[in-house]
């Protein structure tokens, strides 16, 4: 069986268990106040071309939680495609903190800075305004849920519209190895940094056992984020082993090359399923890949290889999600190319 | 510098790194659904001699917040020792959830049966008792705090307070391998999961890089504690690292010789304490010491041990902290009993 | 100016009035425990003709979040209208508890009991519904934002399917006099007590300075819930003048008569709209209008009548409510049917 | 039956209910957008010889819940004495918004400088400050839930240290007309402005049906407000009584007038209960007191007066407290007094 379920069925890269062991019996403070997560700030803060706040949580969930919660007031929500993490597989996290997620219809999980810029224009405008959750911050994921990616054009728009509008503006990186390798990528990391307040920079998914490294990108957000960490319950006791991986993972480029190894290995599977005849349900260069397969294809796929269910197309037919990642290999994604050729021959 | 400042200075048990190291690339489903999970649960339950709900979180903080949270209404109250780590060392996190921490006086990080029962017949009997946060649950910390150990007439005598006032008891054993190995312990796991509804073995502070093993003991608790887990944004996504470190740490009673291992090195400690003539704050055979120390001895001892400030006991002496652990070596503290002995020549 | 802006423009009913007078200098236990709300409760319970937990709060709002916090985990959400009054015009009270409101795209304000047990469904057979919110009650009005009324086959249907899934189904009765009164209403109150876990009978908008009046009509709920609206910043210190409005209310059918009033009014607003060829945006008998006017008769009314706008139909029309209540008297139904006839002559 | 249970037992004040009356059928915008709001808003200006913002809420509870939570990051708590009424009378109203209320040690009733400057030193001198709520608001009453006062000098150094550790300074003054008549009282309304962030003058307990008047007196607090008072469930519909009320109260110094009274009313009983040789648990000259008095005198004054008990003394003593108010009459005074008179013959 192999699963192409997620991009975290595995544990982590080679290198990170290498330097875990080294530094295991080291002594070092805990909660983030060593120096691994210090210099890993430090790369992290070159990388970016700027002056960041950089805190290391543990995983996605918290991370967008603890942002969000750290920035609105009571009474504001975050602005978020309808298909948003925040907004589907959180169990309300957000909401258990207080605010609502103000949603917007979402295109292939993308929102438009139109759509954001007619939600606080309608919003000021209402006579009644003050019955309703005033929007504050905008979220979107870079990539998508779907994979798909905010050229620099869009994404440049949205922050523009923000500034103009007072509002916050998030970028949830759980993917961000994968859709900055994208070969229709056209954001650099200074870039992305310079045109949000807040973003992050998955490990779970790209690498790292677990960990995501929180970049505060703006004067004066995130002063206090470690007292909200907290707060939060996120705060890594053994918090070098957040540092430590992000000190590795981006160190000679090894986290841009294994988002580069998912993407190309999605690339593989997509021109199978193209080759096969079967449509994809959204189009993009990433590490997940939407096909829509027949039902009894399908079944018989489904005994040798794991992947999700998305919905279903029609009588016959139902769109799936097959996800490369950082540990995929030619022969998975061959044994799965295979099948696919064997099935339709 | 040798740091005695607390038990989560170093990584994890060799053990556990090798089984990191050899499943690293095996795919599993992620948080928690995996098969090393679900064999650590069952491990457990046997050790509990009971059925019992297990499920895996990463941190104490976010551990207690959930439990809390997950079994309180709004109105709702929890019992808490003045020193309990909910009460101070959590930033707000059980608030941050909307449940008051009622706080009674501690001795030595201990609260009693009586006091408990005082406190909820004091509520009950009040006529405002409506404009009062109801006292639901109790928390305490086996060991304390303190490195204090309740025996099993004082726990069996709370247990009995909480049953007759329906209220839930909730025991903190994020230091668990260091109360159950300690000599003057008298209570067996299988007593405690009896004698009490939701405890947990603590994995951070006794050889695992993180972890703390919840167990609802009575049924019908903690059947939708996976919803309340992601809701709170503490699901780990690799969950299986969970399941796999608490696989390992009860495999051959590794867990428990950790545990000694703490408590041995901390007697040997407070020999040395008592031979330095250093009376000791709390009187304790856990990995926990006190020793109240000459200002100057300790300007001394800082310059190669690391420890942790209590509080000032009068103008040239303090109280501080030593606190030993799984990982602590005899050489460690040879080399502090030397120390300590060469400044008291 | 006459304005039709809201059915809370007035103060009260001039017997309330007179009552408060009467009563003034009487010394009452606070918060609820007086006499008044005692007898107010008695009389609810006959009316609803089975066993209730009758409790008195102060708005709408309020009401809601305290009602829906009240019975909901931390990880459950309220499945509601998406022009629900928590959905929209609560500014996040409800999520301010924590809860996520599950919004089901209305038709004219009202969800069908298909919609509820397709959503239901979808998260039950859901492989990741833990990490969704788990909805746990349906929130309907009656009648809705858009005056619309369930009737009761539709109310039976919904809540036979509430029982099915374990959802509390509860009843936002703001409006319910208007509801009641009107002539295609076919629910009465003991029926629409049998058929939900709790509902509502609004004061506020209906004859009382304030007041809402929240039956659980199921055993065992509603029993805490005092500490809940302490909890939530909502008991009255005056209690009394909760149970005191509503008592006078009650007697003698003047709530319903109240609720008549606005209907009949609304009626021949309705008429006057038709008679001009305004077409309305909703069909509905109860005391909101939602007439479409030509903008510039609508300029022309605004210089004597408030109403509230709705939005913007096409290019030289708006969607409009003009809203009647207790207090509305026939001399300004009929200034406003003249205005009308003027402005088409 | 004569009630001296606390100030809230009457309904309003003649002069309020005259105007409740007379304004009945105006017809008025919702939610304190109306004239009497803004004009009464206006007369507090005044009043207070200083810009501020005006906010009018409905009752304590919600009042001081509402204030807090807009002003505190999720992370922050508020100092307050361990008698204060957040701490203790509202169901955790203030821990239901995330935030914990830090307790210092009262005396009879109030904190000091010194102790609030001590508490804020030691958690930013802590090693561990991060993992302990941060102090950032200061609430006190005055008068106190004692009845006891702050001097200028006292409430003058408590704001003092405020400013010096960027704390906000919130006042609860819903029994502040007691405060400012007591005959010991030396802060004037202005200088009360002045010294602090924010503060309500309370009408509930001072001849108002209900109503707290919130007072942001420094710029840029409380320009959202009502966004958050919407959140809270805390909006009246009919917004307009909470202006009027204030504007009858404040019209020709009625509020003060019926301060007074409760303040001269409680001297009276002051005096009967030393000459009866009852101490009192606490000096004050408000209109609470708490006299000591034989648990035989207790039980044959209950039979004919209501009062509430507070604690027992020793074997054959309690105290208790009685309650003035603004609508205490001379002659209920004058049964007790005659009561006690008889019962000491």
């Amino acid at each position: 069986m192999i699963l192409f379920n997620s991009d975290y069925t595995e544990g982590a890269h080679e290198r990170i268990l290498r330097r875990l062991a080294e530094t295991n019996l080291e002594q070092t403070p805990g909660y983030g106040c060593d120096n691994y997560c210090l210099q890993a700030a430090q790369v992290i803060q070159k990388l970016c071309q700027r002056e960041v706040q950089v805190h290391f949580l543990v995983g996605g969930t918290q991370t967008n939680t603890t942002v969000i919660a750290s920035l609105l007031h009571p009474y504001q929500g975050v602005l978020a495609p309808d298909t948003g993490h925040i907004a589907v597989h959180e169990t309300g996290a957000v909401e258990g903190t207080g605010h609502k997620v103000l949603t917007l219809p979402g295109r292939e999980g993308k929102i438009s800075a139109q759509q954001i810029e007619e939600a606080v224009r309608a919003h000021r405008e209402d006579a009644s305004a003050e019955h309703m959750v005033q929007p504050k911050m905008v979220y979107i994921s870079q990539p998508t849920e779907f994979g798909t990616l905010y050229t620099r054009a869009e994404l440049s728009a949205i922050y523009q519209v923000c500034r103009a509008y007072s509002l916050y503006l998030f970028v949830d990186g759980a993917r961000l190895a994968y859709g900055m390798e994208a070969p229709d990528n056209d954001i650099t990391l200074p870039e992305l940094a310079s045109m949000c307040d807040v973003f992050y920079i998955g490990g779970t998914k790209a690498g790292a056992l677990f960990g995501e490294a929180v970049v505060f990108t703006k004067p004066g957000l995130g002063e206090e984020f470690r007292y909200m960490i907290k707060h939060q319950g996120g705060m890594l006791a053994k918090g070098r082993l957040l540092g430590l991986q992000f000190l590795e993972l981006l160190k000679d480029g090894l986290y841009w090359e294994l988002g580069q190894n998912g993407d190309k290995m999605a690339d593989r599977l997509r021109e199978a399923f193209r080759e096969a005849g079967y449509p994809l349900l959204v189009e993009n260069r990433t590490n997940q890949i939407f096909p829509i397969i027949p039902d009894e294809h399908l079944a018989r796929l489904s005994e040798s290889f794991g992947f999700e269910y998305q919905k279903r197309i029609d009588d016959s037919h139902s769109a799936v999600r097959f996800c490369t990642g950082w540990a995929t290999t030619e022969a998975q994604v061959q044994a799965l190319v295979d099948a696919i050729r064997e099935i339709n021959k």
